[in-house]
């Protein structure tokens, strides 16, 4: 799908630009933002970066993370002393994962959104949304070509990073010939692809470790093994001392199973807080099962939350609701 | 590095091709061998694929798998009954690594060699050897273009194998523009990544998790969290189920912590037999920590074995042989 010529001209014609991506962060949604900052920045506009909560420490190593600013006084300020400002909005598939104060956020107008969900809700003046990218990153990368913007190593960097994370290093059926093409071209321009993966996958901590065990014990398989889940409770989180966001990618162990079709990571955060991410290989359609519960997602990668009900409860509710009708 | 004149023409002009590669073949050792067998019966040149021992099973999904002959009789019988045979061996760094019967294969004459290996040791009359590639699929893919050879699906994928893997799916320093330039090329061709993925990483029994899990329990962290450590007992096989060759990769969990310099993996496998596998990041030389034990490898992978002593005794003696003596 081409960019379409609103979307860009909106952008041709900003001087100001409010960058926006979803709450809990992952690699294509920083590398993206950041790169984006970096490219609108080069064509001199200012930018300001917003995100309602703090980076998680996974990510500092993206150069350029310190322009990450929490600060909503920040935010106004800087939209009452600029002139012609626009906001666009990366990689997030409805404006209700902007975060708390999204209602806020959209009263910036144009509203711009860049995204490739297959979930996508529409929201905002001007969209380009394209599920058939593998990741925002690489729509960002089309973006600066068609601006005719330079990229900086830095920016390269960053890109990597967003196609890199959001293709499980070109793994997921998400990733085109057009996707190695353009990491293909980012090594070109001076991304060394083993100094993304030292960073990404050599980056974690003890405690990291200790979750992971406690998780593991989780492993319950169901359907002749086709379903596999694993959950974390806030006991885990407190008996090992890892963060939250230690949790990004333990939902690939269950999934590194042959015979799973459906792998499933139940997260309790808060009390009554239950969010579930759910993996599938082709044959399920999670998307599906995640609009049961008002959630959303891809086809193969979606997710939903759930509150006032237990760990157990959950699994069984998730386990009940992947019926035969899901698979395609 | 361009394919030398001499080593093209030999392929060129040659009726009947016997293909070789390594013992203990990994995925470019076979994905390459299948890829060329296509290439060359393209062109209408008869082709044997000789291997000294059977396929791994890791490797039965390759297409065109059933090609690779392990009898030498049969090998002889296509030497003998066809003109203008030729000889070409792939992605093999030393003559020894072809097997046993290596000299009787060297008999071919012209004997033919495309490697990648920096520690490629010389062999055969015509040599394409070049180090700078991240892979022999990768040199066989440009050899194809070369002779005008046209890539079915199947060439395409036994050929994304061979690169995917020899990068750890483009991870690894060797990964070039040019490596993802030409995956970008080979899925235009018809190749799925997550298809090769999927039989590559999603590969996985539950008994596996069920090893991990117990192995992570035993994650100790020394000098400032700069060592750490982890063991498998013949207990933890047997609780889990798992096989032996199920702890491959385990090393990479505690190599993944930020601090550590060393991991370090020690594996009991008979009473009385301990072998210790060791990965470092750069700063310590794990290869003269080996030495000691009249163990060996490279600086960043090394190993050795001890008999008659426990796992315990064992952790400690390797702890204690870490020395500065070893960071450089």
């Amino acid at each position: 799908m081409k960019i379409p010529e609103q979307f860009s001209n909106a952008i041709k014609d900003a001087q100001s630009v409010v960058l926006f991506t979803h709450v809990h962060p992952d690699g294509d949604a920083l590398g993206s933002l950041l790169s984006m900052a970096e490219i609108l920045g080069s064509l001199n506009k200012r930018v300001f970066c917003y995100l309602e909560e703090a980076v998680p420490y996974l990510y500092w190593f993206l150069p350029g993370i310190e322009r990450v600013n929490t600060s909503l006084s920040d935010l106004a300020d800087f939209t009452e002393k600029n002139n012609g400002v626009i906001a666009l909005s990366l990689d997030c598939g409805d404006c209700g994962r902007l975060g708390k104060n999204s209602e806020k956020m959209l009263e910036i107008s144009p509203f711009l959104v860049i995204d490739h969900h297959t979930s996508h809700q529409n929201f905002g003046q001007y969209r380009w949304v394209d599920a058939a990218r593998s990741s925002t990153g690489e729509m960002v990368f089309e973006l600066a070509q068609h601006l005719g913007a330079s990229l900086s190593r830095e920016t390269a960097f960053n890109l990597y990073v967003a196609i890199s994370t959001d293709t499980g290093s070109f793994c997921f059926d998400s990733t085109t010939s057009r996707t190695l093409a353009i990491a293909a071209e980012l090594v070109q321009a001076g991304v060394s692809p083993n100094e993304v993966s030292s960073y990404i996958y050599n980056n974690y901590t003890p405690q990291r470790i200790r979750l992971l065990e406690r998780v593991l014990a989780t492993l319950q398989l169901d359907k002749s093994e086709t379903i596999a889940m694993i959950h974390v409770t806030r006991n885990m989180f407190a008996e090992s001392g890892a963060l939250p966001e230690d949790v990004e990618g333990f939902v690939d162990f269950p999934r590194s199973i042959k015979s799973v079709e459906v792998a499933v990571f139940i997260k309790e955060a808060q009390r009554d807080n239950i969010s579930i991410s759910m993996r599938a290989k082709g044959r399920y359609d999670v998307a599906a099962i995640a609009r049961k519960f008002n959630g959303g997602g891809h086809r193969n990668a979606a997710g939903f939350r759930l509150s006032g009900i237990t760990v157990e409860e959950a699994r069984r509710m998730v386990l009940g609701s992947i019926t035969v009708g899901d698979v395609e």
